[in-house]
Formats: C-alpha cells, sequence, structure tokens
C-alpha cells in the first residue's frame, strides 16, 4: 500500500512536471556559413520523421518508439520571420541538390512534438505533446555583447589594439581618413558619414576574406536601419588613459563626443533589445561552429575565429557578477557547442574535431563551469554530404570521403589531419589542411542523412521526453 | 510715446514668435517616381545657395536679400537614415548628369536657415536662425491610412470590389489559389505563407505596371518584416454581410481568424507606428504628383492614381470626425500639392497642369477646405531637365522643349496638352499624351535650375522667414 502510495505520489509529480514543461524554448547560433541553416532543417526533419524513417538510436525516446513525430503550430510572434523550412527542404530535393539559402537576422518556427511517456501508470496518459519554439539568429548579434561592457573610450581602445597584418590591411581607407581627425573638431555629419562607410567597408571585407570578430555587427546587416546615424560611427585610435577626462569634457557637437552618443544610441536601441526581447527568452541553445573552414582559411582566421568565439560566449556566462546577469537575467540552462560539417573530415579524426573545439573554447568553458552551466561539445553532421570509404594504396588501407564537389565532379579525397589541440606554427608551415565543398547528395526518403545529430537532439531536448 | 511704445510691444511680440517658432518640421511625400528624391535635392540645394547664385524671385526673404543661406546640422533621431544630399548632388554633377538614386524608406535632413528680420528696430537681432527639418517618406505608407477604419471583414470587401481587368489580371495567381479557400478550415501556415506570396507578387506586378493604389503598402517593401506572419495575410474575397456574425465566432485557429489576427497585428505594428513616431510631428507636408506620368500610362493607370491620392489626401482631413484626429491628433497646419515634372510639358500647359491636379483632388481638396486646412496647388520642375523653345512649322509658331533622353538622344519635341480637366474617353481615344523621359542637365553653376520651386518653399516657409 505504502509503495502504491509512492508510485503514485511519483506519477503525479511526473504529470506535473510535464504540465510545467510543455513548452520548450531552443535557440540555434554560430557565425555565418556555420551551418544554421542546414542545421535546423535536419533538426526539424528529424524530428517530423522521428516515429518512421528518421534514425535517431541516440535519442531514447525515438529508439524505444515513443517519439510520434511533429507537427508544426503557428508561432506565436507575428514579427518574427518563419524559419523557411519548406525552401530549405526544396533546394535539398533540387536536381542537383542545392544548399539552402542562408537566413539572415532573427527566425523562428514552433513545432508539437508528440510522445509517449517512458514510465507509464493509472495517471499519466498515453500520449502526451511537447511544444518546442525553435529559433535561429545570427551569431554576429553576440558578437556586440562586449559593447555593453564599454563606454565609447574603452571601446575605441579595444577596438584598434594589434589586429593581424592581413586583417589591418583591409582597413587602409578607413585608417588614412581617421588619422587627421582632430577629437576636439566640430563634428562634421558628411565626414563622420563618409569614415563610417570605410569602416564598414573594411569589416565587410574581413568579413568576405573569412574573419569573425567584426564589432559593431549591425553594420554588417544594417536592415532599416542603412544611412541613419545610429550606424554611422567607429572606433577612435591612439587614445590614452590619460586622455579620458579630457575628452570626456568635450561640447557636444565635437567630433569625440558626437562619435560617443551614436555609441550609446546604438548599445541601447540596436543591441539591448535583441537580448531584451529575445535571448532573455530562450531555455536552451545550441552553437555552432565551423572549425575546419577556420583551419582551411589558416593561421590569422583561425586566430581571429578564437577570439570571435570568447567574445560570443560571453553571452551564455551567467557568473553572478556576469553584465550580462546583470542586465537581463537570461534563464538558458544547458547548452551544447557542436563543431559542424564533420562528414567533410575522414571518421577517425571526428574525437580531434571536438578535442579542438574544446581547446578553442577553453576559456569560456571553464567560466561556464565554474557558473553552473551544463555544456556538452559535439562535432556532427546535420546534412551528411558524403560517405566515408576505405581505401588502399600500396598495400595499405586508409581513410577517404567520397562526395560530389560543387562544380558537380565526384571526387574520392583525404583532407587531412585534424590537430587536437591548438595548432602550432609547425601545423600551418607543415601541414595545411584542405578540404573542398561538397554539394549535398541526392536522397531517395525524405529523411536527411546525418552525423550524431541524435546526440545532440538528445542533450538539447531528450530529459523533456520522459 | 505711445506710438513708440507700441512698436516696442509689436518687437516684443514679434521676438517672441520667433522665438517659438524657431523650429520646423517639414514632410515630403509622394507615391513611387513622384520626384520626392529630386524635390528635396533641389529644396536644399536652392536655400543653401540662397544668399548667392539661387534663382528665388518668388521667396521674398531671398528676394530682398534678407535670406543668408542655410547649413546642414546634426538630426534629433539618430535611428532615421539621413537623407542622401551629397550623393544625390554626385549623381546630377556626374557626366553625364544622372538622376539620383530614389530612397526607399524615411529618411530626414536637419537645416539651419539664417535670415535677417523683415522689420528692424530697437529689439530686433540683426540676424536671427529657422531649424528647418526636411523629411522624406514613401506615400506608399500614407495608403495604409484606411486599413486602420476597417476590420479585416471589411477590409476583405473593400480590397476585392472591382479593379479594372488590366490590374486584375496581375493577380490570377493568386486569385486561383484563393478561390477554394474555406474560411472555417484549420488555417495552414504554409499555404498562407504561399498565397501570401502570390498576392505580394501581384502588388509588384501591379506596381511596375504603373498603379499606384496598392494595399497593404509595406508588402511591396518588407525590410525586416520579410517573411514574418504579420505580412502574410490577404484580402477573402467574396464575403458577404450576412456571413460576418458566422464568420467573427470562428475558431481562433481557422483560416479566417488567422487572417484577421495577422491583419490586426499589421495594423498595430507596422501602420500606426508610423502615424504615432513620425506623422504626428509634421508641420507641414507638400504632397508631389506625378500627374504627366499618369496621363502617359493611360486610362485604367489614371483613375488608379486618383484612387490613390484620394485615400493618401484622408491622412490630411483633420475633420473633427476623422479616423485620424481622433487617433494621433496631427498638427499639419499647410498642405501644398504639386504636379511635378513640369519641364516634361511647355510652359503654355502649365495653368492646365494645375487645374488637372486640382482636377484630380477634387474631393479631398473640399474636405481639406471644409476642415480649415490651407491648401495650394502648384506645378513645378525641382530640377528642370528641357528648356523651353519656339520652333516654325509651316510659317506657324508653337512651342516645344529641348531636352537630352535618358538614352542621351538630344530631341527637340512637342508633348502633348494637358488637359485642364479629368480626361474623358474621347481623350485618351483621339488624342493620347506622350513625353520622353529626360536625363538632368549639364550645369556650371552649383545651383540647381527649377521652375517654380521658389513658389512652393514660399508657401510652405516663407511666413517663418519674415
Amino acid at each position: 500500500m505504502a509503495s502504491e502510495r509512492g508510485k503514485i505520489s511519483r506519477e503525479l509529480t511526473d504529470l506535473l512536471a510535464r504540465g510545467r514543461d510543455r513548452q520548450l524554448r531552443l535557440a540555434v547560433t554560430g557565425l555565418s556559413r556555420a551551418g544554421k541553416t542546414a542545421f535546423l532543417t535536419s533538426l526539424v526533419n528529424q524530428l517530423r520523421h522521428a516515429g518512421l524513417e528518421a534514425r535517431l538510436d541516440m535519442l531514447p525516446a525515438a529508439r524505444e518508439g515513443r517519439l510520434l513525430g511533429a507537427q508544426r503550430l503557428n508561432q506565436q510572434d507575428l514579427g518574427v520571420p518563419r524559419f523557411p523550412y519548406d525552401q530549405a527542404m526544396a533546394a535539398l530535393n533540387d536536381s542537383p541538390p542545392r544548399w539552402p539559402e542562408p537566413t539572415r537576422g532573427i527566425s523562428e518556427l514552433r513545432l508539437q512534438l508528440r510522445y509517449r511517456p517512458a514510465r507509464s501508470g493509472w495517471l499519466t496518459p498515453q500520449t502526451t505533446s511537447l511544444t518546442l519554439d525553435l529559433f535561429d539568429y545570427p551569431g554576429e548579434w553576440l558578437l556586440d555583447l562586449p559593447l555593453l561592457q564599454h563606454d565609447f573610450f574603452s571601446w575605441s581602445q579595444a577596438q584598434t589594439r594589434a589586429h593581424g597584418p592581413q586583417r589591418r590591411a583591409l582597413f587602409t581607407d578607413w585608417q588614412e581618413g581617421v588619422a587627421a581627425l582632430d577629437p576636439a573638431a566640430e563634428a562634421d555629419e558628411a565626414q563622420l558619414a563618409e569614415l563610417a562607410e570605410r569602416y564598414a567597408q573594411g569589416l565587410r571585407r574581413a568579413k568576405k576574406a573569412g574573419f569573425s570578430d567584426l564589432q559593431p555587427g549591425r553594420f554588417l546587416l544594417p536592415g532599416e536601419l542603412e544611412g541613419a546615424p545610429a550606424l554611422q560611427f567607429f572606433p577612435l585610435p591612439g587614445l590614452f588613459d590619460t586622455q579620458r577626462a579630457e575628452l570626456d569634457a568635450l561640447p557636444a557637437d565635437s567630433l569625440y563626443a558626437t562619435l560617443a552618443q551614436r555609441f550609446r544610441y546604438y548599445q541601447q536601441h540596436v543591441v539591448r533589445p535583441f537580448y531584451r526581447d529575445h535571448f532573455r527568452r530562450f531555455d536552451r541553445q545550441i552553437v555552432l561552429v565551423d572549425v575546419l573552414g577556420a583551419l582551411n582559411a589558416g593561421p590569422e582566421r583561425f586566430d581571429d575565429l578564437s577570439r570571435a568565439l570568447n567574445h560570443l560566449m560571453q553571452s551564455f556566462d551567467y557568473g553572478k557578477r556576469s553584465l550580462l546577469t546583470r542586465l537581463f537575467a537570461p534563464k538558458i540552462d544547458r547548452l551544447a557547442i557542436a563543431a559542424t560539417k564533420a562528414d567533410h573530415v575522414t571518421p577517425d579524426q571526428h574525437p580531434n574535431l571536438i578535442h579542438l573545439l574544446e581547446a578553442l573554447l577553453a576559456e569560456p568553458l571553464q567560466d561556464l563551469r565554474f557558473a553552473d552551466v551544463p555544456v556538452k561539445a559535439f562535432s556532427l553532421a546535420a546534412i551528411r554530404a558524403t560517405q566515408a570509404r576505405e581505401i588502399t594504396q600500396q598495400g595499405q588501407q586508409s581513410a577517404a570521403l567520397r562526395g560530389t564537389t560543387l562544380e558537380g565532379e565526384e571526387v574520392l579525397v583525404y583532407p587531412g589531419d585534424v590537430p587536437a589541440t591548438l595548432p602550432e606554427a609547425t601545423f600551418w608551415d607543415q601541414q595545411g589542411f584542405n578540404f573542398p565543398a561538397f554539394r549535398p547528395m541526392p536522397r531517395t526518403t525524405d529523411v536527411l542523412a546525418h552525423i550524431r545529430m541524435d546526440s545532440a537532439i538528445d542533450w538539447l531536448i531528450g530529459d523533456k521526453l520522459t
């Protein structure tokens, strides 16, 4: 009788917990070309086919046949673009298959997952459901968070300290123009607009050249602020700490005060609203990282990616004294980081890929664990574009990949070894790394082939499906 | 002594009045291709050169040498794009000269005009200044005002009542898809997105084909709402008054209720903010109309322009019971309407151009005069692109225009007679109207040649320069 009562009480607790947990807001981010669109497309695809053909062995609810599938529901916020799942699938179903168009800005999709609870009993319903709100937003927006910690003076110092020579070379136009400026002179709107445009051009060139650590992020995607003074500022180089008081005392129409005012406007009207209106409400987050792309691009861009990721991860550091915690009380309770495009290296390299990702994020991961945010690292391919093969060369067996390049050429390649730690100078000198970009594979079923999407899904939502 | 006291008292009053009036917010609007960018560029150009080469004989302050010029100041709202005056002048100074790029959305520019008061006296300063905030916004936004008067049911009826056959033909894709819809069926997000895209395509086609009366206006310039459910609705055709109660009772997830919810979101989050944040603050307004373009395009588009202008002008009808007055308490105290591109017809046709403009706007003009809003009609060319000539043909003298077409051909033409009243069927059958598009003229000075810009400027700001 006592154990019977205990069982009922446990069932009641389960029921209440499920009541509370009926909704989960999961956000996907990453710097551009990290694979956000492919990940979200695959995530929706796998969940929709969970009861049927999808291969999700690492997700218990699916393995046990309890996950019955997913249906799309109307989203709640009518002002946020809907994630274009159908368009993405149409691209992947094209012949030849194409990668989906990347999304710009934030987008959203709401799913209802139906599943059978793992434990059954008197009070447990036969089936129950979880509402899953999926969000996708540019990781570049998170790069602007550190901007909130600064005033214009310290931001100028932070932004103009030593970057590498390749990156500096992309900003010479701006550098030439800004060198002659007198902070105390009266601001000239047209001149500021012209120099801000040169700075934005530098950022665009740097992005195109594979750099990631680019602030202010909205300069790259101005939207309706195109041409507004809110986006017409830039850091002032060569400021020394001893000048601060003098500069702060300059009149409101001075060049320095004008730039500082626009910087504050950008903080208040561009950076803050994203954290306040969206970020604060996410329950869980996955951050996608194109580690292999950075390996491909050489040492300076690899270092730049590392710096960008360290900035980006500050948004998840909920240490008691963190800026974010003080400002927005975010509630993300579980975090995944994933090295994407794992299908671009042979399977034997996947463990190294995770090690390298963890090495890249060593410092923020320490902070996160200290702040007690559960975080897990993955290597995955959201939409597998290659097949692993063994080849025999001069009597020796070795791993290789078969795939079709974007140009349509079928190739069998060995892209290279992934270092397990941050690569040193010798890696770049001696070994290097080179993989081709593959197009998606043609399919005969509706389900997308993947690598370890099921593990990632289990970490992100599996505990809600018990 | 008494008269001396009277003089001082009058001077004090003047001084106070000028104190109060030191700022004026002047808005320029018009449907796309009406000539907003050219007008604003010329306005700034004339005011900047007012003390020097600008020909502004109809503006007393300029004629009397009291207007000393204009300087650009920093605008106040950092989130509004700055009107790109320099880029516009650069295009006009190119060789061959080009028309400036049209603006999208709202833009702003602040000028400080310096002038000597007309009356001098003990207390009158030698020179004084007027801060002039110039705004430029798409007339299409005003076409959305009538939307606020409707609910989804009445809007659907208003939008699907008889348009002409040419316009209907541009919406056949949408018409086919929407015909089969059941308002009571459960809403299918993907289907709504697809049909809304077809509706938006119809609007884009209609705009390209020269139609103007297009709602919802933001479907044509979605900006950051691209792909959001807020822009995924459309009118439902074939609704009868007797159905209203039945439709209003449908559940929230029905097709009808979903469309109605998005319509309300669009009203609240797209239409209202423009009136609340911008329109309400304008002091004066000029509405530009490309009457000649519509004459060129034939009877159906001319009727459509007439309907669009009647919708647009509702935004200036401050009758006590008007929707706008109840919602936003706007304060525009003086209005100009102008037929632009007057340089595209011979000078003898200019009076008819004004008459035709007044005929086009007869109904709203009556309402405005009844509501006591001072309004005046002009014909003008903000940037003159032709020169008037007399030609002698078979012994007869007649008027003609010399200009250079966009293709670079120098021509001498007589574009046609402008009817003084709304053209009847016989006009379209027998006479027609045809003018070429001219490129801007090369110049030797910094000042832009114009037709009657000075009269328009006098009406819009002249009383503030006394």
